[in-house]
């Protein structure tokens, strides 16, 4: 069938039942100063393309640990004043890619920010920037990644990285710390909602057909990777669901959104089965941001609203920090 | 096995046992020339975008039987004089998108058209141009439409609509009519072939994992669609395989890469078993332009080179055209 | 799970939401009107076979804009008095086929007519009857060929080309007018159902797992091809969707049988991935003929009764019109 | 790839490596003997059809073992003297379905037996003829059954039954005993080989896209089941390798071939991967009747030339028993 | 979606719809009793192997109608009293396979036997064990081999087998009357429910992921094989279903599971799509023991517990038998 | 077709074109001795189990780096003597399971040992060694992990630890150190290869199907993972191609087995297309020890021998070591 979830009315009426634990803000607060505590120094190398409209720069700037984590920085040539900047975190197994991809936001007039995640960037979109931190047995790929304990799960470095990619670039003459916004599609989605929950200094935040959110119900919807690495894990390691779970409670975009304060646009698609609708919802309806807005894509799978989104947020942000 | 296709040494020796129709020429000068009988009224009308560095025109010119055939053209903003062109088709299936999707080229200070096919565009992008031609008993699809006919083969009117869209642009102000190069991935790049040796205005050919060369082995060793199509064709019109082959000798980009007098940059992919390798092969080892060259990339399938090959794009047409 | 739909007692009870365009009526007379100004002279030609007990005749009969529509009519050799006739549409992709294929109507002495359905004819039996109208940007395949526009929809003329048929059969010496019938199979059965409703001389229609009815649950519900072409299309043309439902309102079996006044043998299969129980069951629900009955399959995915529904149709058309 | 095995010029130059066992002209003369030792009753019940043209008989004849065995005798209504008689076999999985399908021969004027094959008959046509014989240890399926010795294994008892339907029917009044033919599609072309093999009554052979030919080649080459299961088999039993092939030397359409005085009509399609082409082309070449023709279809996987073959059939043997 | 199948609190409350046949006792009484008419002499013959630290013995016995059956029994070498037995019945298409294959149990001081599955032994593992007894027309494999008659259905032989296994086993000095246990995983999980529900001298059951119950249910749930060999045998003989049905109440775990006296350990998991977890609750539901416990594995599939599940076994009967 | 790879006689004559870099053996022996510079402390914890016959012991060695390495050493219970060793390396994904998995080489008088794989051990089986190093961007699954330098490539790491599992158990009075080999299958057979070849206290080694053998020919001929895993990899980094089989050289079961002074006996399977026949022969061409002996299995997949080739390996090493 093609909706492999919840539809309307019972869409609009779900709730995730994931709960907040008591010690979610000091957990991240504590993870954040620790990162911190490492070197600032960013690199920004110019880069050699062929583009004439843009100046693109190799960013490198110290992540989770301190350790070194990668970017492109693409900002209009000659433009006048500090720009509204754009962050955008990428999809699970891409990589930054190549300057030249993606140069919509750049071409509408803001600094654009497209940052490594850790360890991958091999998949469908090449990376540069390792995960110096092993794990113990794991399924293969990242979601299961030193996931029986919440310190040692592969998320808390990735999040850590996205807040601190914006410790990087804030500071720059470029850039408008006023104006901050991130998105990202699936997993950038997720850590978006991530970075927007635990990071005030971000004022818009666009998740589409976000991943890494309501885990519990995720896990037992989705029909295709990558929450199912988790079942995976799950059905070697049978005994260990309570601990997963719990690890999870500290990583999951329902407990990121109910900590937002900034503007959002969402986008879901009804007939995703990598990031099933109701998991969408469900941050949605948890975001405590006051404006917020949700676009539907009725038949389409995770490839979402593609382009026509990218339009909806063109448009949704320009007019917001225009 | 990974490698569907002649592997080196083989892969080198190939050559294709394609012939050129002793009125191959005849033939499509006349579809030309037919096709010019037609209005040459085009239209360009401002699009309305949030892209500051870039302008963009919802162009709309007639193609073979003089139908209306879309295309976006995008030109850096405020450029000084005639820029070199890029005339871009799209892979089977896509269509013309939105503007904003592949700015490259405009950012590295070319004039850019990407044009619709016909018909086409509703796959994987999106496009706005019908094909208000029917057809013969013919498979899902628009390999087999008019397959019985060369007169009535859909590719003799997208690869007209082709050259008529250099027709439109090439006495545009911001258009340097001594600097066209055509381009394309897939089916994109077989009608580059086409118009590139139909149309002696294209000064440089950039056909990526071409689609659309060398038919009599592409249906036999192609291990998925579109090339299947034809096979499925003759599966059940078991009688009409000569005709469809006499058919296909007069849109092969074999033929056309015979007649081609452009420089040329190809790209193939050695698992790629929807273009396979030696039918890729088959066209460069018979284009005729005096300057030639292909980028292989070996551990890849039909995606090839993607934007490691649109960054050898620019560079090779950067430095051609500057 | 083998039910990819409704099961009993939930299947009973569901009824189609779909409602009757207030010029539904209106819109079929005027086609069917306008088709019958064309050229109504229909030739039959006899074929050269080795079967002796039939008479074998090649139709081509003007259809829908007076395009030529082809057919095979098959009769029991040296019949005595006018025969009832049976006119049978075919499945998607499938054409008339070979006249030896299908016998059983003629051998249980009725006149036969196969029709072709235009454009198909090249998927799993072969056709002869071009569709010579093209199309707006479309997913291969004929289901959203036309979609944007009533007038333009591809079944608007095979609908209309299902009653010329009759207009090109009724008036032979071999062929009683008082006992009509229409059959098919998954699309054969939806153009039956279709013709059933707008052509008063059918007397009995035999929808076999039919195929076009109830679109908007059907494209929802559907697992295979080809309802999802629609899916897919409103994937890429997300914007289109009402658009795209307001033509179908204008050819769905559900509103068709809402005209019948024939009697009706439906069959069903609820196992059916590609005609959902449900939407069959929202026709025959909604069918107005005074007489209908229905054989349900339970174990059958799209094959549904095969032999054994042809059976029941020959004991029931036989005791019926005989 | 779309061809799985050897293509031209190789294929033409395939020959068989099977040999011929000393013994196995004495096998199956044996064989048939013991087979003849049971009842020779033969039972023919009218069937109660709509069918006015023919008639239709439910045979019920003693095969191997005696064991009962069912099949439909159709002749075509009135006819004047003895008719030349098909006995046709049918495919793998299937069994003699219903009277009303596949009336093509009668319809031409032949007698016309279809014969079920014991065991079989739930996988695409229905049967009614048990195979009350066990097996040892098998994959599911009847490849294997009884495959360590050629005394147990299944197809000695269905190549009797072949045979043994010929003697129930030869001396019927609507038979002519000198003008059989035995015809058959994949597992039905085996068993027809089989019998033209061992039955010097058969005047006729056509085996279409024949199973069961070239037993060491055609598990090695061969995609998909059912000669897979003697893969599966030997997969576990992996010490009987030798054991199954020396079983198989006995029944293998390459050594029935080398036995016929018939003539042939073959026919081969070289997509197949169920029915290697090389392994058709090994049986062809070992035909020792004087006269056959392989009919060849390029682009087709085993559904071979279907309605075009039985069209050619038809003439063919309409010409030469006529 | 991972759960093929209800999920709770839907699980929990699900009681299967299956009745107990009148005669179902009197029915397997008679079986019994006539396979007991047969010769009971039971070989046992010593295997050649390494293993050191136990006796192995390659033992035949006398089952349904007398056949032979194999089995190998592993002995604790140098025991020193009559041992518990279990009895492992074996996982569909598979046989015993080696004696070193699975020793956990003799490790555990147990008398181990191992029985084959008559006709199987070819699929995953070995058997040497034939069914000599054939079929009317049926699925490959063996769910419906004798389905149409409650005497030949296939299972009613193997039942028969396993309770004949105990006569076998049951007066050996190294056995021990009082206390026999019985396990199997999926249909070795189904012949053990059987078991225990037609012999008392089972005094515990442990069966895993158990196949062969609740058949109304499974054959509309599973999603798999075996249970769809009987929904494909109902898609073709669409006439048989209420035939098929009943026959399988005679063989349905949950009425063996009625009758059991026996302490019982089921596991269960719920993303099982070949044995659906309501239908392993539907046995275990119905099961009459006084004493039963259920372990369930959330994140499985057909798996289920595997080794930790195994470990379960060795702990719980360990404690109960010593 | 069934066949991925070389058959007889070309297979036979294959030879692997990988070559032995000058430093292979310093770079190896430096490794080592880096390793050895860390803690040599074993724990050996007795586990809890009901198995009698045998004692286990949980054991903790330190691996590369001094990290903590996991497995089960399994005693006869009661044995008089030293005992000879066997140490099982485990296939890719898996740990070391449960201790009453693979009892058989205890139970014929050996001590054995199965060794975690660090960081795996949640795919088919259960592992609990962590691997705490972490990786440039690699593809999900450890054939990536650390490959553009092959001091951080995760094999290294591997195949110390499985010299270091001889290291911590060789002084054990339970074990004979002149009697040692290595086993396993697949991943474990290319650990076993390796360890074999920088360990002359191996005596015998038995690679069943062994992974991890001839790089470049195994990347491009095996049909799935997880060889395609580095195909992936460099289908995005295309320009890495050099440098990753640069460092692959360096853990190519080829040049360990050049190195190999042990006994061996290996399998190998024609009808895999995980680790290609060819690729496992190129290895046991190299093998430089004495005595070698190749153990085929024609029919077999990558399952290879399973049982069969157990009890082959238990009575040729029981026979070389008693």
């Amino acid at each position: 069938m093609p909706f492999p979830d919840l539809v309307h009315p019972l869409l609009d009426a779900y709730e995730s039942s994931v709960t907040l634990p008591e010690d979610f803000s000091a957990f991240w607060a504590s993870t954040l100063a620790e990162a911190r505590t490492f070197s600032t120094e960013v690199s920004l190398v110019p880069a050699d393309t062929t583009l004439r409209l843009v100046e693109v720069f190799d960013v490198t700037f110290p992540g989770f640990g301190g350790h070194p984590v990668k970017g492109w920085l693409v900002l209009p040539r000659d433009h006048a004043a500090a720009l509204p900047l754009v962050v955008q975190y990428v999809g699970y197994g891409g990589g930054r890619g190549f300057p030249h991809e993606g140069l919509h936001w750049a071409a509408s007039g803001f600094a654009y920010f497209r940052m490594d995640t850790r360890g991958q960037g091999s998949g469908w979109s090449t990376g540069a920037t390792p995960d110096p931190v092993g794990s113990a047995s794991q399924i293969p790929g990242v979601m299961t990644k030193g996931i029986l304990d919440r310190h040692d799960y592969y998320y808390r470095r990735v999040f850590t990285d996205g807040v601190r990619a914006i410790d990087a670039l804030v500071d720059l003459d470029a850039v408008d710390a006023d104006r901050i916004a991130v998105c990202g599609g699936s997993q950038g989605g997720g850590i978006a909602l991530a970075v927007a929950g635990i990071d005030n200094r971000v004022k818009a935040v666009m998740p589409d057909v976000p991943f890494l959110c309501d885990f519990p119900r995720a896990v037992r919807v989705a029909g295709r990777d990558p929450y199912l690495e988790i079942v995976r894990f799950l059905a070697q390691h049978r005994e260990k669901s309570e601990t997963v779970f719990e690890t999870l409670r500290y990583f999951d975009g329902v407990n990121f959104a109910r900590l937002s304060k900034a503007a959002a646009l969402f986008s879901v698609a009804l007939m995703d089965d990598i990031c099933p609708p109701s998991t969408v919802m469900g941050a949605f309806k948890a975001f405590a941001g006051q404006e917020k807005s949700m676009v539907e894509y009725e038949f389409n799978n995770h490839e979402g609203g593609g382009p026509f989104q990218e339009q909806e947020q063109m448009r949704w942000l320009s007019a917001r920090f225009s």
